[in-house]
This record gives C-alpha cells, structure tokens and sequence, in this order.
C-alpha cells in the first residue's frame, strides 16, 4: 500500500471558510492552520471533531548495559503493569481528551505475560546491545514494526480519526539518538540528552556510547539503521505511523523517541511527514533538530520530557478547539458583522 | 479590601506530592508547575477541577477618530450581537472548555440597548479622544471598574474557581499601546502593532498617536494614567482582576489589551500579579514586553491577535490537564514502580 494523497483543494476551501469568519483574518494563528490542515486529510472543509486513538508501545534496549539510563531495565515492565491499571501521565491524559488507548508489550525484557488488559505481542525479550551488535534481526525488525501496523489498522476499523503513538522502554532516549544521528547526520553532542535523568558524567558516557555505535555500523544503508541501531518500540511506532498514513489518518508527533520513529518511518516511505502534526518540543536535547529534519513545526513548549505520547495527547483538547471554532463560529455575513476587505 | 496571600506551604506540599508520582522528577515540565501554582491559590494540595467563568467587555474608543483602526467602531455594537447569539470565537470557546459567559456593555459607542442575553452597563457612550484630552473622568473610570468587579464577583459566588476577562473594543490596541508605553517606560515603536490588521502606513500613524498622547499627559502620576489612556472596557477588566485576587480565585490573562488592563490593575494593587497566569504571547507587537513587565509567563505562542479572552480560554483545557495529572496519577510507592531517588 502506499501513503494516502492530501486532499489540498479541501484546503484551499477550509481558508476561504476560515476567512469568512468573524474575526480579523489570520487572527486565530496557529489554530487556523491547524483546522485546515485536519480538514484537508480528512477531506472534509468542515471536519468532524477528533477521535483519538493511542497506542503505547513497550521494548527494552539491551544497551543499557552500559550505564546510559538513571533507571533499570526493570522500570519497563514495571510501568507496563502501572499503565494496565491507569495510574500513568498517559492513561490520565487519554482519558482528558477522550482517546482510546492500547497498551503492548513489543519486546518488555521482564516477564510480563501475566499482565491483563495489555497486547502481548512480544517479538523479542529487549533488544541486543547496539554498541556491540544489531539491535534487532531483519525479521524481528519487520515483526516490531508489523505490530504497531496493526494497532493502527485496528484503531482506524474501530472509527479513530486522529492517531498518537507513545513509547515505554528504558534506554529508549540512546537508541532513539542514535537513529536521529545516523538519519539527520547531526553530531552526538547536539542530540544526545538527559533522557529519565542521568547527570553530566552519565551523559558524557552517552555520547561516547552513541559516537561508538555510529562508528560500528559506519556507512550503513538507511533502511538498515532501525534494526541496527533502533529498538523494538520505536520499530512499532514507525509502523503504526506508516499504516495511519496509508490509511488516511493523521498522526500527532510527541517527543525525542516519537520524532526518531517518525525519521524511521521516512526511511521507508518518505510521504509518510504529511500526516503528521508536531506537539511539544520535548526538553530533552536534540529534539528540536529532529522536528526541524521532519519538516513539522511543534505546537507547544511545556518543557516536558516523558515519553509515553505524553505531550501528543496534550495538545489533542487544542486541536478540538480549532476545529469547533472553524466549524462553529459565525460568518461576517451571517452575523451582520461590517468586514474590512468583504 | 485587600489581596488575598497566597499559601506557599500548600504550594511546598504540592510540589513534594509530584515529586511521588510515576514519572521522572520534573518530566512533566510546565504542567507541574501549573498544577502546584493553582494548589496554592486554592488552598488544596490536591486542588479542584476548574470551574472557569469568562466575562467579555465592550467599549468604544474616541481615539478612532485618528484612523488608528482597520475597522469601524460600528463593528463593536456588531460583534456584541454576535457574542449575544454565540456566533463569535469566544463563545464557541467557551463551549469547549465549559465556561460561564457574560458579555457587558460598558461603554459601546452604538445604542445597542435593545440586544437581550447582555449585561447592559454602560458607563458612556465610548471614551473621548485620548489624543487631545483625558478618556475618561476619574467618576467614568471608577464606574467602570465597579463594573468589572461586580463581574468578578458574582462569578465567584456563583462558585467560579478560575476568571478570564475578554475585550471588544475597536481602537483599544492604541489605548492600550498607551497605557504599556506609561506604565513600563517602553518606547511607542517597540509596543504598537496592527491591531485588527492595519498596515505600514496605519501602524506609522499609530505610532505618531500613541507618542502625542504620551506627550499630552507628561508625568502624570500612575493612578490616573488609567483614566487618562486607557478605555472603559480596560478599567472594567482591571476591576475585574481586582476582585478576583481579592476573592482569592486566580485569573488567565489574555493578550495585549488584556496585559495592559492587568499592568493598569498592578498600579492599584501591586500583589494583584500574585493571581494572575499568563495563556498565550499574542502576535501584536509588544505584547512579550508587557508580560514581561508583569513578571508572567506565557503558556504558548499560537500567534493569535484576537482579544475577546480567546487566548485565555483556549489553554483552559491544558490547566485541567495538569490537575488532573497532579490528582490522579499513580505514586511510585502505590504503583510499585522502582524509584531512583526514592
């Protein structure tokens, strides 16, 4: 299959409606653009409010054995058990924006195979080190990313109109900085951050970690950096973001590990940026010259750093917003209102 | 009556409270502080859902005679019929985020005495013309405060936790301009902008204006720059936050003529900044410097330049989002989630 067409003749329309607002032009920013863009990929001039969907996807990263993460390993399973019960920041943010969410386990290192209300699809117990070797094997590569396919197409039969992806992995933030290394060729020192919290000297192990993972795999072709240097989760995040958009629905980009799938997703299908809207510029280093290399612009700085679609579904209640006031709002003709340049 | 104080122990106990949910320590960034912020001002470390009321104000402003204006004074009679019959962005706002509205007329220029659903309050007809004499007697003045307040005040009783104040007013981003450049010592190029959109020559003239206007009134002393600059609609939003900070419930600012009616607000009582949040950095000129000079924060930046409280309404949903965290997420102790630090 291939990535859906934008319908940009629905956008020029959704403007001229946009315009003939009660408002002076363009004085709803961002929001204007916002709802003509939902418009245009639902191909509708007045869309219909948002369905959210999201799907947290969990991996363990077998480089932690080298001291990059504040955490242990232990902490994926662990909050996998914690989101089957609602108590993490995206259960509570689903239920704010009224999302549906999912919760799969795509290569949890732990034994987790007794957790209820979760997707157990576990390709692999955690990935291999990728300093030392291929973080994923071609095929558990394409089985990770066949996972996070079929959370989108589930979500999309059962009606969802917008689709966020989040990520639960310890060690997550060095993989994914090594992947927006390798596809953007920035540097280590400009990309690579605190992830959970490790300190200067933490960091500094970081760097030299991903400096000597690049070095490893050398000039390797792009479509073999996720399963060289990538990670189970991040592997299904791309999936997920390449069926929304072979499908017709857009995403919402959320933070550093979201924004190295979306890179990764590009690999494979480079059309795949035009459904995805960015969310926040996480604090975490780097991010905002992966956004930058997307070609998308975030749409809030709420200097958060968590991962977990976290920030994408924060901004869900915002994009409700536009749409009501591009739908809802009354027209200068119909509220007898004296336009400028009407 | 004075301004309420602020319980920083709540605030302290607040803070310790995020810091035992299951997330890194401050990886929720922003919302962590705004959820801790409205835990002091409501006394609660687990504070409330908010119960956001909006009151929009009107007036007209003489200093159009000058041409300061893209659009007539007659579209402020106009667009308060439309907020009357819910066709404008504020109350399609509102809506989203579940607010009470008022909408009051406390000085429009037009007889819109026959429109229903309004609260008819009007001080006079429109100010005079700043440019060549005071806007308003310090009996106008008062008066319009009185009406903010009386807003403020029955919103409260009404069980209101959270105030935003809008305006309406064609030519009161020139008094406001005004009252920037006077109560911050800005220079009149560094704060006008274009308003509801006039172009390079208006904004020339605008500048011209907002200087002859700072001339005309010399030194005068910060009490009665109010009066002398500013417009009925600003002194009622200035009123308005009097109240609340008095009544302890926390306001949202909006954008530029917002600002200015809380810099206008600070002159009368100088804690009144203690209640206020900033939502958004509008795209007017200046703006950013009048935040600045509260000693606010902006949440985002949506490039809006709409006015009506439309800003402040719009981040609503982010707030209830941060309590909602802070209240329901789970803590690393109940979720069994090993903590680094713990």
């Amino acid at each position: 299959m291939s990535i859906s067409i934008v319908d940009e003749a629905i956008e020029r329309k959704a403007r001229v409606h946009q315009d003939s607002l009660t408002k002076p032009r363009g004085a709803l920013g961002r929001l204007e653009d916002v709802a003509c863009w939902i418009a245009a990929r639902q191909g509708k001039v007045l869309p219909d409010a948002l369905v959210p969907h999201i799907s947290v996807f969990a991996g363990d990263h077998g480089v932690t054995d080298e001291g990059v993460s504040a955490y242990p390993s232990v902490v994926t399973g662990e909050m996998v058990k914690n989101f089957s019960r609602g108590g993490a920041a995206i259960n509570v943010l689903a239920k704010e924006c009224g999302a549906s969410i999912t919760i799969v386990n795509v290569g949890v290192l732990s034994d987790i195979s007794d957790v209820d209300g979760i997707v157990q699809a576990n390709v692999r117990a955690g990935t291999a080190n990728l300093l030392t070797e291929a973080a994923m094997s071609e095929t558990e590569c394409s089985a990770a990313i066949e996972v996070g396919r079929k959370q989108a197409r589930e979500a999309i039969a059962a009606g969802a109109n917008l689709l966020i992806s989040g990520d639960m992995g310890i060690g997550n933030t060095t993989a994914s900085a090594c992947l927006i290394c390798a596809l953007t060729g920035a540097e280590p020192e400009s990309i690579v951050g605190g992830g959970t919290g490790v300190d200067g000297a933490g960091r500094k192990r970081k760097v030299e970690v991903v400096k000597q993972a690049l070095a490893r795999v050398g000039n390797l072709s792009a479509d073999q950096t996720l399963r060289e240097l990538g990670g189970l989760e991040i592997a299904a995040m791309a999936g997920f973001y390449l069926q929304a958009a072979e499908g017709g629905v857009p995403v919402v980009i959320d933070g550093f590990i979201s924004s190295a799938a979306a890179l990764a997703a590009r690999v494979i299908e480079p059309e795949v940026t035009a459904w995805m809207l960015a969310s926040h510029i996480s604090h975490e280093t780097g991010h905002a010259l992966a956004l930058n290399a997307l070609g998308i612009t975030a749409l809030i700085d709420f200097e958060m750093r968590l991962g977990e679609g976290s920030g994408a579904a924060l901004v869900v209640p915002l994009l409700n917003s536009a749409i009501a006031l591009h739908n809802n709002m009354a027209t200068f003709e119909s509220a007898g209102v004296t336009d400028k340049d009407g």
